[in-house]
């Protein structure tokens, strides 16, 4: 409700390494509290009395919830509004959509198809807009995953992270992460789907500012060569079911086993994280429900990277340091 | 929980003037003290620990938002049931629901298809019934107008509206409650949609009370002369898109414009108002866009319309003096 | 958040004649305080930043409005999560989903179909699991009916209940419940229908202790036969309406009248439960909307049981006595 514009989340790529550093910090500090069953939160309740609408234009079970309890957590009112409740560009502009519900609420988390209607709701939104996946990045995963191997190995500069998947959203805003947390990032896609040069610039000037390297290939024996955390995500989205058959043959050879990683010489003690929902053709059981899977943990960490967005962002009006 | 009947906000033809005026001070105050962080509100969280159903047979993201917030801002928990929650009268009778949705909650917030729906709720609830927009009423944008037309007047008493639309629910409590504030009303309406005479009654009854007048006529050129506000709506409600060329033609010459207005013999600062969402054959561009145009700051102002209902008909139970 | 198991709420089964007694007592205290408008409760609010998501595979008014304004009144933030949001084992395994959700909130409200996925979600999540029903239990409604019987009659013990209808979840903890109370059952289910015979073991065990009876018939007449209260509920569930006509064969002679129940011999002061929605064939009008009815403060209870649940389960991690 200010006419200066506010800063929103969008990708990992707008933040610094430190204010990165600094949301990641604060998420961990906001899961020790909760753990400790300290509540009211320590950052005050600085959502009291506003609602933050979450406009989804598809399901996501972890983000929904993630997001919702995080938005309570600090005091406010969260508005589930799927796409029967309300469909960007439709029925009216985009524009339109945002100035007005903007003008009643403190903040939209948005889960939208397109990259483009993250930035028409930026664009044209009275209050932050936190981007809760896009075709092209999911900055509140990116937080959490740096989160979960911080709380694992303590430190993140020098470790190598491997994905091996898709070249898609979670990919890019998390190498984006790793670049700016002195991660080595070796990201094995299928040759269907190479990373967009697009992002292996941003990739790449993050990398260049901490030390850090990418390596991009199309072998996942390759990629996990000395990793210390192997990733994967999804093969196929929603409403890419038809797709299936074809996708298995596209990633043959891409299912991470136990002996896939040794063959692979990954580091011994390597950890395994995924996004979630999880199919069994992406990882087999046995790394799964593994000690070395930190899967679980990840998904809980979801809840605490939204409470530290929306500290950052919406009651510290952005400033992250 | 009273056995009393409680008062419910059906239309503003059951408010006197003065109650009007009392619910748009109101709505001005609070929008005032949410401008300057003023929280908990002045007023208190009257619905803290309450419950309050919003049962919308169609989807309204205004109305939705707006309802929710205002809800949250007075400490309640809103809790939206659309069409696929609940469909009322079906699987019970609507006196059944009726009773049993409001022995668990603090007021019910409908939106509906037929007037009957809200005189049903009325009837069986023990617990006020906020219309919020049914095929005859809409009173909460009605108070929302005249509060947006107060903001920006200073009186109301002696402005003239000319509405240039459709002959609808919001046009009918909008003409009476202009009625109520000693403001002119004009109305355009296509030959095939004359204000029903039930309807003309209610508003003249109200502007013979405060000594205002209504004129009714199909001329969009002659319902705009010396206005000061100009109205208009939507021509094709949700479920009417297949009569949309039809409507295209009996609305012909409705679209508001500069030249329009000129023409019509406007005042010359005369404003614009729509309660959204809006369609480009209704109103240009250069009109809607333009700082003619108060339809942004109308929508916002439905937030603390909804708060100041709220406030009277539920924290205050009816007492709106 | 703790890695000891929780304890659940899955059936009245699993509650002693003392916790279920202590559950009725903590209701009908709630209520109490509720029509007095003390607020915050006098068990604080335990929920306060917390997020309990309602997942929910069929829709249902009565289920949904109580939990979510119970959730609320305890200071948490109810989250509804209908079959278009989230299907359990659709996607990813139920173990997973319930692993993820119930790390991210403080108590999950079930209501599903089979009793199975009541199982698997009590098995995997690490916080309590409250079953709003699923196939083969209706605990909720159950807490709710005692209390509405001691409300009515001071004590419950040597009541007897007679259920004229389906032999269904909400007949199966009732009489378990009624059991545990020291209330004879009389059950009339037609031939078609017959109580399973591990719900007869149940009740059998429960009425053993408590030095009640049960009986078994398909004739109703025989089941009103001094009865204190008399309940049905609905015969044709939600997805069954092409059964209809050969269901209203199967339960000819069950609809309760006066009639019926004087030819019967049922108590002079014989009341009348179900617990809603309700349709003409099941009851008369005249015994639905008598005084001898108690479905309207029944179904108002639902929000108190509701509360106590909660508190017991949740706030008081299990601890009931």
């Amino acid at each position: 409700m200010t006419s200066a514009s506010p800063r929103h989340l969008i990708s990992i790529a707008n933040l610094s390494s430190a204010e990165l550093s600094s949301l990641v910090s604060r998420a961990i500090s906001h899961k020790r509290a909760i753990k400790a069953n300290v509540y009211p939160p320590k950052c005050g309740l600085g959502l009291a009395g506003k609602a933050v609408p979450l406009i989804f234009s598809k399901r996501s079970t972890r983000t929904r919830i993630s997001s919702e309890a995080a938005v309570n957590y600090l005091g406010g009112h969260p508005m589930f509004l799927g796409k029967d409740d309300i469909q960007l560009g439709v029925n009216e502009t985009l524009y339109d959509s945002a100035r007005v519900i903007s003008s009643m609420t403190s903040c939209i988390i948005a889960r939208v198809g397109p990259h483009s209607d993250i930035l028409g709701l930026a664009e044209s939104s009275s209050v932050p807009i936190i981007n809760a996946l896009c075709d092209t990045y999911h900055p509140l995963q990116a937080i959490t995953d740096i989160m979960t191997i911080k709380e694992n190995f303590g430190e993140t500069k020098g470790l190598k992270l491997a994905w091996v998947g898709d070249a898609n959203n979670v990919l890019h805003d998390l190498a984006i992460a790793c670049a700016k947390s002195g991660i080595d990032v070796s990201a094995a896609t299928p040759k269907e789907y190479p990373v967009s040069p697009i992002i292996i610039q941003q990739i790449k000037e993050a990398a260049a500012l901490s030390g850090s390297t990418l390596e991009l290939t199309t072998d996942p024996l390759i990629a996990v060569k000395n990793a210390d955390i192997v990733v994967t995500d999804t093969w196929i989205s929603m409403g890419e079911e038809s797709q299936k058959a074809l996708k298995m043959k596209q990633f043959a050879g891409y299912q991470i086993t136990n002996e896939m990683m040794q063959s692979g010489g990954a580091k011994p003690d390597w950890k395994f994280m995924h996004c979630l929902p999880r199919h069994p053709e992406e990882v087999s059981d046995e790394v799964f429900y593994s000690n070395r899977s930190l899967v679980f943990p990840e998904a809980e960490n979801r809840l605490y990277a939204a409470i530290a967005a929306l500290e950052g962002f919406v009651v510290n009006k952005g400033q992250l340091l």
